[in-house]
């Protein structure tokens, strides 16, 4: 299967910001064919803050089981990226690579191995040589650089079956000094077995372990509510790192502005995720309103996200809204359905769970032509949403999965 | 789209039985197209008894409403299905509707409006137009029937984008007196719009109400035990009917006997269900063995059955086990890595967690070009298992659900 670029893919990249005190270097180590680079070695010239969020699989990598050991405590001095090879379900030879390969940079850069992190991604289940990687850390090390051409090299290098690269650099508003910079991968949750959503975050301001609770809230509303088939890597990884450089920078006000473009950049990283989702032809977004409660909004919203009929409909461009119904049905969610109003981008088709607004009907199939669609389902019970983002499903997702190996 | 018979369908159809005390009509009321039959009364000579199981929908039909509202008094005497509009979602007019037919086939059948049941199945959200259906009510008295052709004509009726009618008898053995007859529906939960598992179980073995938990029980191991893609129906139904002629058969011996039969006939229609799935190549049964408990082992079927990824993985006659592995870590379940066993047919790729049986790959792919697949998952943690059957994601699925309006 030729790989043709996504038509939702951003029609240009913006370049990525440079953060003094990171420097970054790719490599082929030969996990991928074709030269292709599949080895990226992040680095902080000081020992820096980290946060995470992880994959809430049962069968997690070993790169997941070793930074989940070290988190706590609390800091990081580099991190070491593959694609091509997921050291998933390798048992014990899986655990023993990652050890080595840890205790190998460790060594070369001087520093503590609690202080190393390693995401890995591509096949499951077949052994990783780690040889391949071990050799090409001398070269990282030496072609360390901090330039906007290696982070975009590297959001490459950590790619899958993703069609384009993806970054995304913020200032944060009134304090031009500071920069969050991201990359991340993820593309349905294949590639070649199986994929991974990965996002590495990278800023000059400095963030205590405090923070987690509110970045585990941002991470719940960007990365955690989009999906494309449903699936649950067993890589998944969200982290945050950050320099401990700069003073002075905690104030409240400056809190809170940071928090605001941090969730921009993850709300930009997931948006570029979902317009990569595998066989992708629009790009969707479901906004549940007047919910009792935002668990239940999110429910509902991941329900019909996640239908196979409601996806299909989207991909035909074809007003389908019983499907809508349906999967609000199935969420299991609290409703009434005498409250439920529904509209295609501003198209009403359901007033109040009774009113059909049959006239508009015509209009919602133009308006599904579109390559970005809203859905918004209001349920009339209180006063929370969520927002969930997704893709449709088409032929092509089917032909990637099914003729992948062959 | 041209509608083509599932290459799943079963070679020829057995002749359904004939039950004393139980008659059958069919015709066409008009909210089909091209003439077909959408409208089915069965009729009992006496008032029978009855059990049932229903969605689990928040947002479920008229239909539903009314027979839960009416199955606590546990008298049938006869029901009226109709394809082609499933009345969910017309808010009052749609509850008048279903009030107006009740009323007036009570009157002209002599019957209390509470042993008078409905079941519709088609497009949501349309208004019904009862007349269409009132009108022929006396034409359906006057043809009931009590014949072989009949019952299979009843089984055409409630199709909606079902491929084949589905029908299945069952004598209860050593007691050829007692028959159980089915007939159900489902493709895919769609049709026009949406669609349902709906299921009538006719039998001359009387039962009593008390009956219901294992009548719940064997639902669960069945009909609730497959799945197309996933999505739950506004109008689910499974409804059991028992005559209440024959005495003196409540032994404990015949009750055991009757469930056994009536567990084969479920099996075989939900078999005959996944079998018709939309688009689907394959049949696949999912057996989860080793379990601590059944509860876990339905999840984990269930995730693996639904995975999107799994399910184009077997349209590809891929042995993509990883993908199960995935399936296996997103749902929830406990489990323990290092003791995980899977084999797909009679081959191994993976025993205890660690050894990955790689020569067996060739073989595994030779075996998935199978139009039936057995996929079998050993947890070894306990002793519980569960069966879940579905079939394969294919590009046929996406155009029947894409294509369908256009």
């Amino acid at each position: 299967m030729p790989v043709k670029i996504s038509p939702l893919a951003p029609k240009q990249i913006k370049k990525i910001k440079i953060i003094e005190g990171v420097s970054v270097s790719i490599t082929h180590c030969g996990l991928k064919k074709n030269n292709k680079d599949d080895l990226a070695l992040i680095k902080l010239d000081k020992p820096g803050n980290i946060i995470g969020a992880f994959t809430r699989s049962n069968t997690p990598g070993e790169p997941i089981i070793w930074n989940k050991s070290i988190i706590k405590h609390g800091k990081v001095s580099a991190i070491l990226i593959n694609s091509g090879n997921a050291n998933v379900f390798n048992g014990k030879s899986g655990k023993l690579s990652l050890l080595r390969i840890v205790k190998y940079l460790s060594h070369k850069l001087c520093i503590p191995q609690k202080e190393v992190y390693i995401a890995s991604t591509g096949v499951i289940g077949e052994p990783l040589n780690e040889k391949k990687i071990i050799k090409k850390i001398p070269f990282l090390i030496r072609n360390l650089k901090n330039d906007s051409e290696s982070w975009f090299s590297a959001a490459k290098a950590i790619m899958t079956t993703d069609t384009y690269p993806k970054t995304h650099s913020e200032k944060i508003i009134g304090n031009e000094n500071f920069v969050i910079n991201g990359i991340a991968k993820g593309s349905g949750m294949i590639a070649p077995n199986m994929a991974t959503m990965l996002a590495f975050i990278f800023t000059n301001f400095k963030i205590k372990k405090s923070l987690f609770p509110q970045f585990k809230e941002i991470v719940h509303r960007t990365f955690n509510s989009i999906t494309i088939d449903g699936d649950t890597s067993t890589s998944d990884m969200v982290l945050l790192f950050s320099l401990n450089e700069k003073k002075e920078n905690y104030k409240i006000s400056n809190l809170k502005k940071f928090l605001q473009s941090l969730e921009n950049l993850m709300n930009k990283l997931s948006e570029l995720i979902v317009k990569d989702g595998e066989g992708a032809s629009k790009f969707i977004t479901i906004n549940i309103r007047g919910s009792k409660n935002q668990r239940d909004a999110k429910k509902i919203g991941e329900s019909i996200a996640n239908s196979p009929l409601f996806k299909t409909a989207m991909a035909g461009s074809d007003a389908n809204w019983g499907r809508v119904i349906m999967a609000i049905g199935k969420s299991e969610a609290t409703i009434d359905p005498l409250k439920i109003s529904l509209k295609f981008g501003r198209y009403f088709i359901l007033k109040n769970g009774k009113e059909f607004i049959s006239k508009n009907i015509k209009s919602i199939d133009k308006y599904l032509k579109n390559n970005e669609i809203e859905v918004t389902v209001d349920l009339g019970l209180g006063i929370s949403d969520w927002k969930i983002r997704t893709c449709d499903f088409t032929n092509r997702y089917i032909s990637i999965n099914t003729d992948y190996r062959s």
